[in-house]
């Protein structure tokens, strides 16, 4: 499973990267705290670290039991192409937010099979 | 184990779902990303997908460590009473926001049964 | 790993009890659901909670992949303080959020320590 704990920090990482990137355009910008709102670039960069929250909270547990019950390495393979989208998405979100869909798409069908994946694995387990 | 993972599937499907209602509701009202606010439905929509999501950071290793250190099976139970009481707080929350109250508090209180049982089986497990 | 369950549900618990601190700062000062701003007070606890969910998303598997790969019990004194690190980050950021930082700092180095310990730890047990 180690190549699973590889990509889950990855995706950690990623995240933590994109919560320091907004935390820049908060300063760049002087969005004083508890603000989340006043500047263009600022909401997008916010809007983007929140959404990958979102989609990691589920990216994560889906990861797993894809690993676990289907394929470890296949798992970990689905989910560097969902750490992929996530930075096409934040470019081309930062870009114009209208043009964000295919980055989200790719991220959210990478997430989609693991998750998908990990309950029919689950399920032939347990019968 | 099985059962746990099945319901951690239901579970992060049920906040997918939540997610996509959001969107929907962005595009019906024409709330244009990244704003997050600006119509009513689609405000109440967003409060919901994000409270489940704060509820899921907890559910899901509470559902996990009391599968582990207490039962499974009982565990799943828990978790399957949890997201029906999602379902409830979202169609109450969506009617009027005041009312969100019971779906809210079922869901809480099979989060904190799962989340102290855990502890509980974890210290007498340590001991 | 019963100590990392315990931090585990200690660090869960502290999420919880700040969520209760937004429901009671959102009660006393009348902010009404769906609503997430309007008061100083009630923004800086939202923005407390939130700050603090973003976190546990990375700080949870971080804690047990380190705990996994390299040492339990080290693995949940570093998490004993990043917990005392979140009370301190609420303490002062309800006072004056520009002198959040000390307390921010902290817990993200623990979080960094785990984070990249686990990722260490599980590159070297792959190889």
């Amino acid at each position: 499973m180690e190549s699973i704990a590889i990509v889950t920090v990855l995706a950690l990482l990623q995240l933590f990267v994109f919560a320091f990137l907004v935390g820049r355009q908060r300063a760049k910008h002087g969005i004083k705290a508890p603000a989340i709102s006043g500047e263009a670039q600022f909401e997008r960069a916010f809007r983007i670290h929140q959404n990958t929250l979102e989609q990691l909270v589920i990216f994560i547990p889906a990861l797993w039991l894809f690993g676990y019950y289907v394929h470890a390495l296949i798992a970990a393979g689905i989910g560097l192409i969902f750490i992929i989208a996530r930075f096409v998405y934040r470019g081309s979100y930062l870009n114009d937010p209208a043009k964000r869909t295919a980055g989200f798409g790719v991220g959210a069908l990478a997430m989609m099979v693991l998750l998908v994946g990990g309950l029919i694995g689950a399920v032939i387990s347990w019968l």
